[in-house]
């Protein structure tokens, strides 16, 4: 938990999802939103100065859950975050490959990942007329551009207080999108180039998608001039990973309505919220992503199920079994050998089980090899092994038991 | 977070240790204390009738810290448990190999674990003329003969209204120690097995131990009567790590102050608590373990800084390097095909940085190997591959770079 205090005005619209606390003391705590806050707040009270990690931990939302899409009040997130005095975009880079590595590697489908920068938004803002009081409400509506039309966000601006010209002169902007064409066209706007703020957004989004080529993602990435991401804390560049469905849900999401999962993925540069938590208002510049870990695991859950597949939940190696009374202790003597030489090994917690039900285990948890022990091997100073795939059994010397299961396990992986 | 109602009479004397919160809409929650009470709830909730799982999270106490032990308000436990109606002492068996698994392997120093059971305890109290109502109070005074001598022990136990001679006998009894022929000692004393309680703790604790010899641990585990376990929810076998530390600690020890960290793994039979979240109040058995993390650390990293090591903490094989300025785009280049071959790579976010600083990131961070790029060699079609420890340089084709990198890293350490 945090102190109520400290995440106050960093999420601008989204502070109501706050879940605030108080404890025995009297304290006002709240839970925390995201583990962005936290992190720059522990930077600033150890006063670090450089500092590369990841995190997984719980994050809590007081939202309307949707569990099928992913969406819980209390929810885990995985953050990579790079700090430090660093030159322009090169962490930034980096964050958006490790984004890009990371959905490939988990195979979850087409993705694309979304960037823009806050700069060319307030510069947008500042050239089309809007008050600057007013740039994070634009901000905010602008945000809604993937899931409502131009017409119901236009809608929001104008209950907002912006005017019918500079509302329609920000349509205009923010519903390009491109790559670095569109970066260097925009360079040539003498409206936008004339605004310091957005010639700075954009000089630093043409670096960024240069370095991206390098770092071979261009084509999983897009500059889009929609994307604003409703939190108060970014000052830069920033990002968001969308899954893009099959070729039926992409029908469904140009009529607006995200599908499925939808963003998996989020982050961006707030060189900001050190400073703001530091005693002398000494900042550290960051960059970082949020990775929705929850919708990644509902999204590989559908897919294990719609392939029939089942996902093996222990990696147990061998399971030691007999199909006759009275052998708890020849099989506790056999799996503490598994056990002393590594080999992941289990048995029924049950005295005398039956032998149907031993099997059946192993088939249900995937175990790929069984150990047997029965009077007759005892005495002959034997053991079965057993490969549960294919019903093969091999009657082995007892002494070579470890050696003959290392083997058989090494052939079908790798055992670090 | 948990309703309060939840944890409330679960934790018996320790209550007072739960943090309290109250949230926006007036529900009043609790700060989980273990993991093993919402564990419990969630296989009642849930009609769990058999699992096995672990469980790393964060608990929280509202107790004084004290940080050079690893004492936090704040800490993470890892649990495991084994849950099911299966026969008895075979999983209670198996959670005691998985703690001196865990503890020998972390190498830690020497430990005991010490076993007893709420069954014997109960059945000593009734048989030395404690009355029923004051078991539990007269096994929170007992737990303390860890901290306290036993004078001060009696002393509270007098406190608490139990009489001069049943505090003597109980005494005569909870300070008894030893393993199988004390269990056989205390099954033949004829005023003790008279009693049921204690007759099938005894009867269990024999079996107990029957089976960790089968399981090699028996040199690792003392049957210790003055071990009873703060909290309410046990009713069967209860056990508790102890590191040893060297013999000067011991000596301290036998002094009766805790020395370092102490106690660093907890657990034990609770029968009755998955019942009691259950709407029908359907049981399901469980015995479970709960390893301290935080103070497990403390020792580990105690234990570097003795030997005056250093922890890595990061695995980043081959950091990329250049003397020259004007090399980021040329290092890019070379990062990308690192990782593109799942090789961990790391270079500096600094667009110029100096080559001293380069090198002394390798040394500082333990990174095993540097590629090197500058002019000359990116003319001849070559590159130097550095290794860090030796400074020794290698000057090889640019294309064959990965593949000797590979080579490399794979005679160091095998990197699955």
């Amino acid at each position: 938990y945090q102190y109520q205090e400290m995440l106050t005005n960093k999420y601008g619209e989204d502070s109501k999802l706050i879940y605030d606390l108080k404890d025995q003391g009297g304290e006002m705590l709240s839970l925390r939103y995201d583990l962005t806050v936290p992190f720059a707040r522990y930077m600033a009270m150890a006063n670090i100065q450089t500092i590369k990690r990841y995190h997984i931990a719980k994050v809590y939302r007081r939202d309307n859950p949707a569990m099928t899409r992913g969406r819980y009040r209390e929810f885990y997130q995985c953050d990579f975050d790079i700090a430090g005095h660093y030159d322009p975009m090169i962490p930034d880079a980096e964050c958006l490959r490790i984004v890009a590595e990371i959905l490939s590697e988990l195979k979850l489908g087409d993705f694309t990942i979304k960037v823009n920068d806050r700069r060319i938004l307030d510069g947008i803002f500042a050239v089309c007329g809007c008050p600057g009081e007013k740039f994070r409400q634009a901000c905010s509506a602008v945000d809604k551009l993937d899931k409502l039309t131009w017409s119901d966000v236009k809608a929001e601006m104008l209950e907002k207080g912006l005017t019918e010209e500079s509302s329609d002169q920000i349509g205009n902007y923010v519903q390009m999108a491109g790559g670095l064409d569109l970066v260097e066209k925009l360079l040539s706007d003498e409206i936008l180039n004339g605004n310091k703020s957005a010639l700075a957004g954009l000089t630093d989004m043409r670096l960024l998608l240069q370095y991206l080529e390098l770092f071979q993602i261009t084509d999983r990435v897009q500059f889009d001039l929609s994307l604003a991401r409703g939190l108060d804390y970014y000052t830069g560049p920033i990002f968001e990973a969308i899954l893009l469905g099959n070729n039926d849900d992409k029908k469904e999401r140009v009529k607006g309505e995200t599908v499925g999962v939808g963003s998996i993925a989020g982050g961006g540069r707030y060189d900001g919220l050190v400073g703001s938590f530091h005693p002398k208002g000494k900042s550290v510049p960051c960059v970082g992503v949020s990775i929705g870990v929850e919708r990644i695991f509902s999204i590989i859950e559908a897919n294990i199920k719609k392939e029939k597949g089942k996902t093996r939940t222990n990696d147990t190696q061998v399971y030691v079994a007999s199909p006759q009374k009275g052998f708890v202790e020849e099989k506790m003597k056999i799996i503490t050998e598994l056990w002393n030489s590594n080999i992941k090994a289990e048995m029924s917690y049950k005295k005398n089980p039956k032998m149907l039900n031993q099997m059946q285990h192993c088939e249900e948890n995937g175990i790929p090899l069984a150990v047997i022990v029965a009077s007759g091997e005892l005495q002959a100073g034997t053991i079965k092994i057993r490969s549960v795939g294919s019903r093969e059994e091999r009657t082995v010397d007892r002494n070579k038991m470890v050696d003959e299961l290392k083997q058989m396990i090494g052939t079908t992986a790798c055992n670090c």
